[in-house]
């Protein structure tokens, strides 16, 4: 075949076709996998490599989707027949960090975690906290948009990434974005490239905006409710006080539950659902009991600690979600967004959504923020009809409550029917022509986001 | 005319025609005003009159230039010889405040400073505030992506809006972003209009994303230092030591001497340049202290104000810095960033500029982040060709330190010939191109930014 040994004479031996490498390339976290069996993995190396492959897929007119560790959300890096995959996982050096500027240079395919454990040495930190961070790498983040458990205080992905270097479909290399903290020159293509899923080019570098470790110590209130509904109007009362929480997340009683079963805990009271909170910076203790007020007065059980350690300990409960969805069967997490005062009607709208399709919808929920992350169980590889029937009504109704079909999750495939309901025709439309800019033949991971000859 | 009467016949009377009108249209307050007299000054009071406008603009083939306040420094809303002016500055509505959502839903033609007296009532605060907050509108500081002094803690106009709605050259409305505080669904067009100078669409409304008013005190600092550049090195200092200061406003000794001749205040001492600094939140006091230690091991003449009044006397010394250039001649306000470790740097790169072309160039500096306002001053409207000789070195050495040509007042008219400087010319022909996604025919403030038939 002509693109593999094109591949092959320019590239050598980063270019894989092993049976295994491919079928990797085929799924990620979603559940979901490509039809098919891609072409190759290409594992750069360089920016160069990145350029080449480019430059060989738009000469033999041949699709790419760019991959990092594939712990996407949303089919966004799965690869199919014909496709030549993109694998990011080896550029993982950090160029620099400057501790004076506030920012790091580095390639893509680093890990989340790696980098913050790299920066913790300068007494930095690049704020962007998916929970997927020990697993997924920085151009990932950039490439969904990533948020996490910090954003309300912190901010997302797109608060933080100060310039990218983008190779093209047709291989050649742009530094779009600044070194410095201010910069209007030109439109921000920077911020269209980030959570654009690989739909305008390949993230082969990014320059970073750090922030330096917080001092002082971490408080942990976590709060019980008699039920959901009460938990998330204590979270929407501890915003509108004007505490600044650096981390609110909301359990629900199915969450709850099914977490404390994993982790051999006593059994919640039926209907409970759970508030874990974080404050840290120097008002961090005159804040946690500003907000265990807040939550007592709305019947929460509350218990406020100073020790980090316990405070982990409290967290890594939330944190244990993921898992604890998998032990009851194929999970398809979900991640509406609503205005925060809108999350109580979300809430209510899943309970409706629970029982007219006789599911159970565990939901835990960045309270601080809006974002919520319903969870479909089902039993089998494929999200069977009716649970996308229940899907549908779920993003529908985050809609109508002013809200999002994806708050960082992104697209992908799984989301691609729902994109012109939130954008509108005319958007959507749009939107692609802008992509059809930076890549006219339609090589970048098509498919994706934009459903192909829609 | 054919256009005239158009707009005449499906708007009445807010079409206006007379002299004075379009007059004040030509000019911003930049110095730079355009050729020619623009056709007529569209009053807009809806959207339905600015989508009204740009039908008639698209079907006569008529360009446009949308204009607030014009309180621009780059030229980018003068209008000349065959244009259409489209006002938005009756559009000053308030359509929403929601403290529980920190988000406000306005009309672009409100000021900058009544949004945030209206806020202020509602405990809540619009963070970008440009030194023109007073008089300049929000949909200006949209289109300009503009900063200000408050950004190093608080942040740029590209981090304060969750969405606008944008009508484009041939009059759809569009709107793009969310209520929420997180979403990813698709490209973020939102941050693409921020700061993109007329050239995309019409914004005609924005929901802004809100802050709390910080409580607590608020400190200042002062210090005087022997010379610009053990105050840079102090500034950059302060940043080093992990202290986040709400404002950071740097002066050096030209800029210091005529503002204290305007205000009648003690002649500085030969050389001296000054630091001006606020803390504020719950850690105010300690910072400030924090902040005044480190300032007297760089030799600043250090004083320390727990007094908000005393605070903004202070502050209003590097507030009066556009009069007391105004005071001079006439001013070319520059606008160049740098990262925050080369500004002693960028200050010597301006000493060797002065030197070299025998000119004086007072500037002021956002300290915290790295923004340097060197002021031209000469005789007369025209800038003469040595300013923009000595301009000319000074952007080229700004990007040599990694830095840009505007850090917040945009490209406008008067840096268009350096844009591709900056962006190099591939990224330069792909923002023409995706600008000509949303406006294919060019009417959308042609010769603005991206300069025609380059």
């Amino acid at each position: 075949m002509k693109v593999l040994s094109l591949l092959r004479e320019s590239l050598g031996p980063i270019v894989d076709v092993s049976d295994d490498s491919l079928e990797v390339a085929r799924a990620d976290r979603s559940g979901h996998a490509a039809e098919g069996t891609p072409l190759a993995v290409v594992h750069a190396e360089s920016v160069e490599h990145v350029q080449e492959t480019m430059r060989i897929a738009t000469a033999t007119r041949t699709p790419v989707v760019v991959r990092g560790a594939g712990t996407g959300l949303a089919g966004a890096a799965n690869a199919g027949t014909g496709e030549i995959v993109l694998s990011l996982a080896r550029m993982t050096a950090i160029h620099e960090v400057s501790s004076d500027d506030l920012l790091a240079v580095v390639e893509p395919g680093i890990l989340n975690a790696d980098l913050n454990r790299e920066l913790a040495t300068h007494g930095l930190w690049w704020a962007p906290d998916p929970a997927s961070r020990d697993i997924s790498t920085v151009g990932g983040n950039i490439a969904t948009g990533a948020g996490g458990l910090l954003c309300a205080k912190y901010g997302v992905v797109r608060d933080a990434v100060l310039g990218v270097d983008l190779v093209l479909a047709d291989g050649r290399l742009m530094h779009l974005g600044h070194r410095s903290v201010k910069g209007v020159t030109g439109l921000d293509l920077t911020a269209l490239v980030i959570g654009s899923e690989g739909t305008l080019g390949v993230v082969v570098g990014a320059t970073l905006k750090l922030r330096r470790l917080v001092q002082g110590e971490t408080c942990t209130v976590t709060a019980v409710f008699p039920g959901v509904r009460s938990a998330a109007a204590a979270a929407a009362a501890v915003t509108a006080a004007g505490v600044q929480p650096a981390i609110m997340e909301l359990m629900d009683a199915a969450s709850l539950s099914a977490v404390h079963a994993l982790l051999s805990l006593p059994v919640p009271a039926p209907g409970a659902a759970q508030l874990t909170i974080q404050t840290d910076g120097p008002a961090a203790a005159a804040e946690a009991d500003a907000i265990a007020a807040i939550l007592r007065t709305h019947d929460g059980v509350t218990t406020v600690s100073h020790d980090r350690e316990e405070g982990d300990r409290l967290l890594a409960i939330r944190r244990s979600m993921h898992a604890a969805m998998a032990s009851l069967g194929t999970t398809l997490i979900e991640d509406v967004s609503v205005p925060r005062s809108a999350m109580p009607a979300m809430f209510d709208e899943i309970a409706r959504i629970e029982s007219a399709y006789g599911l159970t919808i565990p939901t835990v929920a960045h309270a601080g923020d809006g974002n919520l992350h319903p969870n479909f169980i089902f039993e089998g590889p494929e999200t069977p009809d009716h649970v996308w029937a229940a899907a549908d009504e779920l993003f529908r109704a985050a809609i109508l409550l002013g809200g999002t079909l994806t708050g960082e999750h992104g697209i992908g495939v799984l989301k691609r029917r729902w994109l012109a309901d939130e954008l509108g025709d005319d958007q959507w439309q749009l939107q692609r022509q802008i992509a059809a800019v930076f890549d006219p033949l339609g090589l970048m991971n098509p498919g994706k986001v934009f459903v192909t000859g829609a």
